[in-house]
């Protein structure tokens, strides 16, 4: 059996894209439907109420577009709103927050493992609940690093004032004898050399994006509901295209199709989703 | 003659709060509605039509609680949406736009004028047409300097990494003899300090959220509209008021009443704004 229906991805803006990479990697014969809020961007100090209810819209417009499968490629949404999604919604939602913790834990032989996001993702304590759901004795420290998204969209990458940055943010981790430091914000692999370099080799990091893309390919094999191919891509975002099309390319690694601009009055669609 | 109704404020967040305190000071009796986007923020780094639709069902929300007059200010609302509200609405529509620069030419006599802002105010060009507008032999050198908001709503207001961003986004400001230079965001005004001693003291600062409440209050008197008081304040916000009314304090210099959340969902209502 194949599915030749496309996996629907979103994210508040471009972060989501280093899932989509990993998907076009692991399941180049898949088809994604990808929503960038960019008109509503960023995700990560609004509240709860919010952030379920911008992804509610976002969901109930892929759920439109027929995809078979939701990937919620945000770390704000996945710990804000998973629960309400996978609730409301018939098709399987993936969010970024499990896969990341499987796979921390696996290289975390003694369970000591950092979690770097925004102030929503840390505040909300996910990762914390997540991976004493795993591994009650894991000692789990978090640190919200609410400037690196804006210093990653400025396109200081390696810029030294984002080096003093990190280290502000990195200085208590880096005492904490850490095994893996999750990159719980889909933005974050684009420092992943500079935090690297700040942590030392003997800190895996761990891409949430890229863990969730890996978890959504081994849902659909697993389900039998991979697609015959050949892939079809389309990417829509609220606010016009321009910057989300030149910055895709930095998170890509490569050009994307044209991106539509969907008008936000024909968002709020929750309403109709059928909940179970 | 005198309007007891309330002084309409808008921002996408805070930062239209410095234009309230201004509001305060100038005008002890008169009643403020303030309303900030904060489901939605930033606007700078969005385009101009998202931020006209949402100032345009902000005015309109505004102009249900039966505003005289609305105080736009936000730099990058006043700078892509202003012609549109003042079309759109019946009442006076005042933005910081013009108000800053008419401080500036004041205070320029050899017409040497710097302007920071975001990417929207920036790119608009509002503030060179304007000056241009009044002085068109006047030299004007912009710098969009995106990191300040985040830096500053981080509270890093005098930390060394604000200071090194504002030394890189300052450098070519410098070299230009300015004899001022226009804070055109109102959250700049919380690192004037900062600003002010990198810039050195032959260069004034002028704030626009400031100028612009002097220039309501003038309007105000001039049409014989300034309220009897007492004062009634209220304000409004798209997300909910935790992070705000923390915050409002550095902005505003005193408490805030209770702050009220605004359902988004209220919000499109612009259509019903009657077209002149």
């Amino acid at each position: 059996m194949s599915d030749p229906r496309p996996i629907g991805v979103f994210d508040s803006g471009l972060g989501g894209l280093t899932a989509v990479r990993e998907l076009f990697q692991t399941l180049p014969g898949e088809s994604v439907v990808y929503f960038g809020d960019t008109a509503r961007l960023p995700y990560g100090s609004k509240s709860r109420e919010t952030v379920t209810r911008f992804s509610l819209e976002i969901a109930a417009f892929l759920v439109r577009h027929d995809v078979k499968c939701l990937l919620v490629a945000c770390n704000t949404s996945s710990a804000h709103a998973l629960d309400t999604l996978s609730a409301r919604l018939e098709i399987p939602v993936i969010g970024v927050i499990e896969p990341a913790v499987k796979a921390a834990l696996a290289a975390s032989p003694r369970g000591r493992i950092g979690v770097i996001g925004t102030l929503g993702t840390v505040g909300s304590g996910a990762y914390t609940h997540a991976i004493a759901a795993h591994r009650p004795d894991a000692a789990v420290v978090s640190m919200a690093c609410p400037l690196f998204v804006p210093l990653i969209e400025e396109g200081w990458l390696a810029h030294d004032v984002t080096r003093s940055v990190a280290e502000e943010y990195l200085a208590r981790l880096k005492s904490e004898q850490l095994e893996t430091l999750i990159l719980g914000c889909t933005h974050y692999p684009l420092i992943a050399p500079l935090l690297g370099d700040l942590m030392g080799p003997q800190v895996r990091l761990i891409d949430s994006g890229a863990e969730a893309a890996r978890a959504t390919a081994e849902l659909l094999r697993a389900s039998d509901l991979l697609a015959p191919g050949p892939a079809r891509h389309q990417f829509y975002v609220s606010d016009e295209p321009r910057n989300f099309e030149r910055m895709a390319q930095s998170f890509l690694g490569r050009p994307i199709p044209p991106t539509t601009v969907v008008d936000q009055t024909d968002l709020p669609w929750f309403e109709r989703i059928p909940t179970p």
